[in-house]
């Protein structure tokens, strides 16, 4: 789902609270393209998707699945045609009666280097989610598609089933992946012309922190030169996004900190040795003083799951069958066979992401999906091992892309799961409030099912939500709150 | 469960990191005793309670719970007969073998004025807990008395069952309460004397901070006097214990900041102009600009369960059920009547305070623990609308008393639910570093079930640890980690 745990660095750090003064300030802070007129305008009514036959993407069926009563279509878009490169992508219409009336949003998982089809198709907000077994897909009552078509991409070539035929472009980087992108959406649109002029989205998590901003920036610019290329984006929204490492990585480790996961020591020893600038989220790989201590902080840490500090880890069937037997004897009682008061318990799956693997390596599933038809030389895996991605852009900030899009007229959503430390709510306040933002509305709760679900903070050109008790993967582990908070940025509707 | 919920103040904050060096600076019992000699060793066996029905303390049956394997009194021992205060407690055997020849733990709830039996007993790790109906009890597959004998005493005069016939008692304080549970404790273990030799520990949470050290504190200068009123006292350990209101305070403010549940500016407002230790927690009642940011913070933080942030509030049941229709609205599918993925959901029950007031307000269950004999003038609740605690007290620090009781031999566990926002871990960590005590074991993860169930930091004479994913009342969010924790501290086992 994501694979940002990587770096610290040293930092010049000064945070004061002195009496009437606080101060935070963190320095530095296309194709085998198939050309198709089978669009859903063709098939019409629910069973478009089963009737339209004629589009090679469309999907008729898919092993395991619960029969869906909206159109879904996968397969690839060349981006390319000299060098091969060929990006894999998931449609799922809205399950409405009149898709074509409804948003279009587009979903990127970051990583770099991780599937967008894995994480957020079928393990956060997509309509289904993997048995235990990976051998079916039960439906999600709080998938995105009941508010808007969706449609994942896996980017960049060489993640997931994407591919180019020319190696080299596995080292890639972020320009080279907005332009892709960029490219992919207007074959889609033009494959797709139902779409062409809907109301369109860019979501994403993680480093899509930095694929959804400047993707933005690109169609926005690429709307200024072509008259028939235009794209109506309406805004973005990110959340738990890597955007500036020297912000994000000190937000790291504050969070870890305050959250009570790392000794005092290890803190200071962190943010004394390393210079968070110069280095990947998580972990030194230099040998240094920083390297020492960010290493000490990840012992103390243990294996927790780090981007949902309260959940639980995926552990192996032998160790979950040894806690039961452990659990048994350790509650084991002397009132007969009475039942106990249940334990408080995640019920989400933190296995899914295992599951999803084995489930779309699947001949048949792959064969539904029009899925590696190139026969690539690797396993579908969640994130990409292939894909050799720019250090340098990792560290870049996007703060300067943000300025641009400030001017523009889309509407923006800066989200936050509250309980992820790895792409922390701490980094991303502090880089807030390194924009150029004014608050029109204040600091307050907004609530679903009688609960709080998060708060939201309103700015002239921007919104900022948490997602309560939500972390990396917020569609993932809070999906009622996920989908509310999506509807109402959608919907324009109050939070 | 707890009442702390009250005050914040100003305080001269210098928190700095700058490049090498971190500082965290914070400036700032006899009675209507009947004599029985009715004791374990003269009954025998599992079915000892149901046999001596000649302790009058003795619960032959209690309404709506299972049969339960060991035995249990409850009643009242008069502490000063002069004025007529008798204080109720709850005695719960050991699940073992032989109940004598394990510890005795006593447990204090806080408030000040909040109910032991109410918190502990029935709806932390007591071995029951009440049904949503509170008819009946359930069996508690965690409870502490799988380890320990457990005594659940109401205290001060005033809390619960607990009374004085001299209503000018129920202006009190730490000093008379610290006398009297003393005085309790003497005479119970002379009306007891099978457990009057047993390592004897206390034990307690939020305002208990203040109870525990203090009658740790009262019973070794009693040891020191008369030989035959030693109290075996091995050890204490406390949870998210109110400890110094000027750390306190402050490490509660930064817990909201720094778990997105206030803004910036209502931060820096709070601690620009609080004195924090001079108000009770969490809620200012001068009208000054101390009680304008707190009251801001309290709205911004909404109506969230400030004792686990992460947890459902108890909502209405009308409320419950419109949210059930809303839910349905919301989730509706055309997937037909397949089911979907469970939600994550908090398993334990939010409304559990309402349900054990339902509970011990029953005639017939105050007659089964020889409650309320004496036809008091007010309902059972689980938190004392009578006692007028002194409020100098509940800003006097504790520190201290940890001095003595660094001096004595006593083991002592300081322990924290990393979730309650009103008693913080980041309070408690900067009140440790405030005492004289050197690290001998590094901070580190402990596991149960495969998954880290906190962290530990051993010094040369306390122990630290926090509950991962644990509120305020620990042993309720977290029953098999509290368990775990209570365990390895009784046993001298490894976290």
């Amino acid at each position: 789902m994501a694979k940002l745990s990587r770096n610290f660095g040293s930092v010049w750090v000064c945070f004061m609270i002195v009496s009437a003064v606080l101060s935070v300030g963190v320095d530095g802070l296309r194709s085998n393209l198939i050309r198709l007129a089978t669009e859903r305008g063709n098939g019409g009514g629910e069973d478009v998707g089963r009737k339209s036959i004629a589009d090679p993407h469309l999907i008729v069926s898919l092993p395991g699945a619960p029969k869906f009563p909206f159109s879904m279509r996968s397969g690839y878009i060349t981006v390319d045609e000299k060098a091969g490169r060929a990006l894999f992508f998931w449609f799922v219409e809205a399950d409405v009666q009149d898709p074509a009336s409804a948003p279009l949003t587009l979903w990127l998982n970051g990583g770099p280097g991780c599937s967008s089809v894995g994480g957020g198709m079928l393990s956060e907000l997509g309509p289904f989610y993997p048995t235990r077994d990976g051998a079916h897909l039960l439906p999600n009552a709080h998938a995105w598609n009941k508010v808007s078509n969706m449609l994942f991409l896996e980017s960049p070539a060489g993640v997931g089933f994407s591919y180019s035929n020319t190696t080299t472009d596995y080292k890639t980087g972020d320009k080279r992946t907005a332009q892709d992108s960029y490219a992919f959406l207007l074959r889609f649109f033009e494959q797709y012309p139902l779409y062409s002029s809907s109301k369109f989205y860019i979501s994403g998590e993680s480093y899509a922190g930095h694929y959804v901003p400047q993707l933005a920036d690109t169609i926005l610019e690429g709307n200024k030169v072509g008259s028939n290329k235009k794209i109506n984006l309406q805004g973005m929204l990110v959340g738990n996004a890597w955007t500036d490492a020297n912000v994000d990585n000190f937000g790291a480790i504050f969070f870890w900190w305050t959250h009570a996961l790392v000794s005092d020591s290890t803190f200071k020893g962190v943010v004394k040795n390393c210079n968070f600038s110069s280095v990947g989220p998580l972990r030194s790989e230099a040998d240094d003083l920083c390297d020492k201590y960010v290493d000490i902080a990840n012992n103390e840490l243990g294996n927790i799951n780090i981007y949902e500090i309260y959940a639980d880890i995926c552990v192996s069937a032998q160790a979950q069958a040894e806690t039961r037997h452990f659990g048994k004897q350790l509650s084991r009682t002397r009132f007969g066979g009475l039942s106990t008061r249940p334990l408080m318990k995640d019920s989400y799956d933190p296995c899914v992401d295992d599951e999803v693997e084995v489930y779309l390596n699947r001949p048949e599933v792959q064969e539904a999906l029009h899925a590696n038809t190139t026969h690539l030389p690797w396993r579908w895996t969640d994130c990409s091992e292939i894909v050799d991605y720019s250090f340098d852009d990792l560290l870049s900030s996007v703060l300067p892309v943000y300025h641009n899009l400030l001017e523009s007229n889309i509407k923006i959503l800066v989200f936050s799961g509250d309980v992820d430390a790895i792409v922390p709510v701490t980094g991303t306040r502090t880089w807030l409030n390194l924009l150029p933002l004014n608050i029109t509305e204040a600091w307050r709760p907004w609530t679903v099912d009688n609960q709080v679900g998060g708060y939201v903070t309103k700015y002239d050109k921007l919104t900022f939500s948490t997602v309560r008790g939500a972390g990396h993967m917020v569609p993932y582990t809070q999906p009622a709150r996920a989908l509310h908070l999506f509807q109402s940025f959608i919907n324009n509707t109050p939070l």
